[in-house]
């Protein structure tokens, strides 16, 4: 029985043309990163499953990991996100680096999903971390990088808009102005994580169950409403927490330094789960009709090395898909087309005996960086053309018998239709037209 | 308990200086595949299992693989090697691609290894590959490709050599001249796999289990004498293979016209184990005395498509994996000293006002593709050229008290020790000066 030609489900097999998209898709990425003086990391495609235990939710380890009992007894996983693995090598270092740390990784990253639009089992994400910064200066510098990022793939914030929140002025509703338990707490969050997602009622009943006074159901419904940054301000200080607001409104006079404001919105829905952060939150959401979803998400933590029992180290981070990117670029036109290769030349005869010509010019040129395409056989001139198209060169040689009597090429450039009979032994003029 | 803050077994933490060696490696494998046409691919992490029993030998699949049953019940494997993935790729696009097919990938692998010098459990394999080349051009072309990277890392013929044989050749001589049986013939091969890891005694025994008439053994014996192409040619002739000996000789023909036949080798032992090979085989070896290894395997096959029903199509390629490659660097002193990053410039402000007009001049310099490193709290004076150091910048500017109150910085070169004092309002002339 013949082999199943389909990659194993949910993963993509890239193609040429996929992977000159993937390709740029990384390019742009590193360069944004680096332009920010972010160092490239990676680590390892297996962790053991006790590092995720210790800093993931209860889902991904039950449901969504791909773990299994290596051939020495170890339990491992293979990588499903990439912050247990920064959090194990950070803490391996962090010591005696000089702050702030700075570093961006592209892994590929593997969940057991059910494959759905924007979502596979394979794919691969760009992390940013920042660890150690003052103050507030890291939260406001990963917004500016991921937004000096879409900026650069051409996108405006007619395009995308990054919905932000604190996890401190969550906390201070919560905890201090409705007096909620820590169970209750937990709860809450929980629902807010929800609360966009399901209808009135069901956000009604959810809230019902915690047990909360109605005073405090109504201050939860107030924090619901706040849609803007000087809502939250005229809020919290109503509410007696000016310390809270004066911390949040530093960081926004920092964003509008920044030049980072205009893609700034505040959602008090977006608090990231129950996860590890401590700080702003943020998700990037396309504005797109037909692809209303978050592209990214982030946010500040301070215990990130806690498991490894090192001192608090604070960081703020953002993770972007390249699978939720290139659905954003694609449903805005953004995305250049990849469909042909881009190669400078493609060398030609038309002669059998044209190859050892061929071989030796087509070595002349790569080492003058060129990418050079050769025949490898005698190529009929009708042939070339097309040939010439598909493999995305600016300029043809051919090679016909009146060229190989005379050790003679034709040089073609295929926009300007320029074409020049040149002397193999005068490489230098051959080279001089092509990189003019 | 703390959790472990090493890397799983046999796995690397790529640090960002190592991840910059492995960046350039990866930089020079794609620039020289690039040169010659080759175009980038990649595939899924995991592969269903019965695609690697369909293709490789017994010892992979029983020992060295990654292998688990997913939630879906199905029986995968994290890729130990590219080719599978490959022939499952090309079989799905052969028919309508236009020949040859050149393409390469840089994926990472993983096998269950014992790690030690050279060997560890998951690298990264650079596979160049070229389907449907005439003739024996795709055989040559493929070692040009391997000649011109390791020319391309600055090793020359000192530093490396092309150990090469035909497994028409050993066919050859084993089936048609000593008239082995497949049986024996299949042993055969194993032992001159082994040939030149074991002592004269041992072989002997070796070969005398395999049951061949002593006549048979002396040209075996003879076979494995064979040190040149000359010698090569005169034992075909002189056991009536003139054919065969053409056919090689068409091919040595090649290699001298495309210039690389300096680094090649002939060496009757290399026959790549019982693989799918059906044409040439080779190894790159490195010559240095403390690192005699093969660096890279490759050769000609013509039946890899077989397993999924589809037409034979003859390709040829090889597999460089980063470990060998750095180790063969390293002891050659050949690779380039990655410990520092590569910057442009270092923005330092001495007084914390200095702040915003730091964030606006980066975000100018950045967008002209310059890669700036900020500080982000004020920064001492003899703090700053330490800094400047590790981050690897040509240029600084310094910003205090006098600067601040007349919105001016001091920008520094570092290599030549001018230090001038300019106007923020006049950030093209503060451009200039960086890109001059």
């Amino acid at each position: 029985m013949a082999l199943n030609k389909l990659p194993y489900r949910g993963t993509r097999d890239f193609f040429p043309k996929d992977k000159r998209v993937r390709d740029y898709l990384f390019a742009v990425m590193t360069k944004t990163a680096e332009s920010f003086g972010y160092e490239s990391y990676d680590g390892p495609l297996l962790e053991e499953v006790e590092l995720y235990k210790a800093k993931s939710g209860e889902e991904l380890i039950n449901e969504q990991i791909y773990s299994f009992t290596d051939r020495g007894e170890r339990f491992v996983a293979i990588r499903p996100e990439m912050t247990p693995t920064l959090a194990r090598m950070v803490a391996q270092v962090h010591r005696e680096s000089s702050k702030p740390l700075r570093w961006f990784s592209i892994p590929n990253l593997m969940r057991y999903e059910k494959p759905q639009r924007g979502r596979v089992r394979e794919h691969w994400q760009l992390n940013c971390d920042v660890f150690g910064s003052p103050g507030r200066l890291g939260e406001v510098e990963i917004l500016q990088v991921a937004v000096e990022l879409f900026q650069a793939y051409g996108a405006s914030s007619s395009h995308f808009e990054i919905l932000l929140n604190d996890r401190a002025i969550a906390d201070a509703v919560f905890k201090t102005i409705m007096k909620a338990t820590g169970e209750q707490t937990h709860r809450l969050y929980k629902i807010v994580d929800k609360a966009k997602k399901v209808s009135e009622e069901a956000l009604q009943k959810m809230v019902g169950e915690v047990g909360l006074d109605s005073n405090a159901q109504d201050i939860f419904y107030s924090y619901l409403q706040l849609s803007t940054f000087d809502d939250v301000k005229i809020f919290l200080e109503k509410n007696n927490q000016a310390e809270i607001s004066s911390q949040f409104d530093s960081f926004i006079e920092f964003t509008k330094k920044a030049n980072i404001t205009e893609f700034l919105k505040y959602d008090p829905t977006i608090v990231r789960g129950l996860d590890y952060y401590t700080g702003i939150v943020f998700e990037i959401y396309d504005k797109h009709p037909d692809n209303r979803r978050a592209l990214c998400g982030g946010g500040a933590y301070a215990n990130l090395l806690q498991i490894f029992n090192e001192d608090p180290l604070p960081g703020v981070g953002f993770g972007l898909g390249d699978v939720t990117l290139r659905d954003f670029l694609e449903v805005h036109n953004l995305l250049p087309n990849f469909d042909i290769p881009v190669n400078d030349i493609l060398l030609t005869f038309q002669e059998e005996d044209g190859l050892e010509a061929t071989i030796k010019l087509a070595q002349f040129l790569r080492k003058n960086n060129l990418k050079v395409v050769t025949g490898l056989e005698a190529l009929k001139i009708k042939k070339v053309f097309p040939t010439a198209e598909k493999k995305g060169v600016k300029f043809v040689t051919l090679m016909g018998s009146d060229e190989l009597a005379k050790n003679q090429i034709q040089l073609k450039n295929l926009a300007s239709k320029e074409q020049h009979t040149l002397d193999l032994n005068d490489l230098e003029s051959i080279l001089k037209l092509i990189k003019a």
